[in-house]
């Protein structure tokens, strides 16, 4: 038999961290490899309260088929967290979909055609990556310093490349370098996005998870020409396993979210969408983002102080004021696979980083998380890795 | 602002269905639209039950994040229950998604070019024709007859057009004709497929819901090349508003179905599939199953009763052995469209032909849906449409 697929699959590959994490799954790993939270926070017994209180209050519309768009109180309720972010929208401007991962593939489907351009940050987020390659796209990583994308250089490319379709940016705690951008960076991104007629995709999955200072305003919240697509999650502040975030955008673009939504899966879970929706009424989602925050801060905290004292001089690394990363970057030599190999032998385990780096290229780099593991066996793990850290120099 | 899509938006437009069914939300209106299952048979009490002893045994676990392939011993059960199709496979053939559609959207994503050539029935289900349309596929739909498709005017079509990627099929109760395919048809359909070296899309939604006579086995079933891709549901046996259904295929096609799911959401809700699992083990699904065809059988008896009774001779319809759709033909000068509006006038609704039809053309049939309204309705449902169908004759 011949099978012959369609061209695009031959840009779709196993998602690295995803294959990482079936080896980290035992007791015995340490594990800085996903992005997942922390599960002794989940709010198990309200979820059981309340799954109990939809069933028995609208059991029969809990099960049934809904609306493509989503649950209209879960909308209107998105609408009153995106205030956070600087952004005032309206339930119209708000689909739901299955994880961001999921508003990412929407994105890249409506957006691009084989050979068209996304410009990233440098490294850029891996799952993004994989879903725009996925539509054939070409990418133009943007040189990018601790502020974000450096503009002058970003107007460069505009300047002189064609057939840019997007520019897809995580503005706050960046995945994987936990990066924040400046409210600078933030106003010259989407002046250049006006200027040259473009769409943007701001990707906020941790926005929320901010340890000090102030959330400043997301890029969309100076989109006045309804250009930037954003994207919210419920996975880092409730849950993951719900499967529950949105994109919010204009309600042109929003209407073929919503037509792509239909035709990629019809809807999302309706009972997930009463459950957390009731969730929010009746408890504080704010408060349990502030118990979350408390202690993912505690979690940083041990695991830059011990970075500090046990990395060498050569290995540097980013401070991120809040989500769930911290990038590394050893000395150019150290190829972070071979030392990937060495970490997982002792038990120890995280991403290398060149697959956040679309085009390929830097192998001097990782990304480490510090949201899943408690503080006893981030000392220990990060001790571990400076040890084989050192082995290599 | 210009707004410049993908060319594959051209091909997505939104479900007729769907657009239906947001006239039909009020109470007065008697639908036969929707192909929802009735909601009084949900088992609610046992969801209840179950959600609270998952969040209690595995809290933890059900609300992080898990693999791409789905929760293990749901795939396992997945894999008893298909051996009613004839069907001997283990879970390492089967991926759990977001409902039937997601399946569809992926076999489009993974298989179709622009300009591929899709093989369908004529009609076809809707669904699939806007999920493959997406990925800017052709369609030539093969002479079908009350015995599935006329395979040797498939063979001719095969012999005679490049490009072909799929063939797709809906062999059981099919959607929206209610009609199932012959054993013969099943083998000659395979031998097609495996003469002119082609893939089959089986999508089997309704096959569980027989009301009478046995379950054939399954074109799957005589698939001794690995060439057909099924496509499994909870949506009617168990509820819909789980969105869990899933896609049974051979080790090396399920892999490209396991990599465009992790670039499109990642996974299926981690909760559900516990809940589901655990439902199947600790209630009797089969005997579930069976309350429901009991109440669709019954339903669908009076709507063939009173369709005899009521519409007129000219007029002619489908006798489905299960599942829930019936198709209606009216005489070639009445347009089911124009019908359409006369019902809605009259609040019964249901959804016009040519929508089922890929390459447009047939506008004087309509699909009933029996399964969502009781048996008084029903009655009185028919009896306005055949005063309807009267007055256009």
């Amino acid at each position: 038999m011949t099978l012959k697929y369609a061209n695009r699959m031959k840009g779709i590959r196993a998602s690295e961290i995803r294959e990482i994490l079936k080896l980290t799954q035992k007791a015995e790993v340490i594990s800085f490899a996903g992005g997942l939270p922390a599960p002794e926070l989940f709010p198990i017994d309200a979820i059981k309260e309340i799954s109990r209180e939809v069933l028995e209050e609208h059991g029969e519309k809990a099960l049934q088929y809904a609306t493509t768009e989503g649950y209209l109180p879960l909308r209107k309720q998105i609408t009153e967290r995106m205030t956070k972010f600087g952004i005032n929208t309206n339930a119209d401007n708000i689909l739901i979909t299955n994880g961001s991962q999921q508003g990412l593939d929407f994105a890249g489907k409506i957006f691009l055609d084989p050979d068209d351009v996304v410009l990233c940050e440098n490294p850029s987020y891996l799952g993004a990556i994989n879903a725009f390659k996925a539509y054939e796209a070409k990418f133009i990583e943007v040189p990018t310093d601790d502020e974000g994308m450096i503009i002058s250089e970003l107007e460069e490319i505009v300047k002189t490349t064609d057939k840019i379709k997007l520019i897809y940016v995580v503005p706050d705690f960046q995945n994987p370098t936990g990066r924040t951008w400046s409210i600078e960076r933030r106003k010259g991104l989407i002046e250049i996005a006006n200027k040259y007629d473009l769409i943007i995709i701001e990707d906020n999955p941790y926005g929320e998870l901010r340890f000090e200072g102030e959330i400043p305003p997301s890029v969309k919240s100076f989109d006045v020409e309804g250009r930037v697509v954003f994207l919210g999650t419920f996975s880092k502040t409730f849950c993951p396993g719900f499967r529950l975030a949105w994109t919010c955008a204009s309600e042109e673009i929003l209407s073929k979210f919503i037509l792509v939504k239909q035709s990629s899966d019809l809807q999302a879970s309706t009972i997930s969408q009463m459950e957390l929706s009731k969730f929010i009424n009746k408890y504080d989602l704010d408060k349990h983002v502030e118990k979350i925050k408390s202690v993912y801060r505690r979690r940083r905290d041990i695991m830059m102080k011990t970075m500090k004292e046990e990395f060498p001089d050569e290995v540097k690394f980013t401070y991120p004021e809040g989500g769930l990363f911290t990038w590394v970057e050893l000395p150019e030599h150290i190829n972070s696979r071979d030392l990937a190999i060495k970490a997982i032998d002792n038990n120890v385990a995280f991403v290398p980083g060149d697959p956040f780096y679309p085009n390929g290229g830097k192998f001097n780099n990782f990304r480490l998380n510090y949201s899943n593991m408690n503080e006893d066996r981030i000392v220990e793990g990060i001790k571990r890795l400076a040890k084989a850290i050192k082995e290599m120099l």
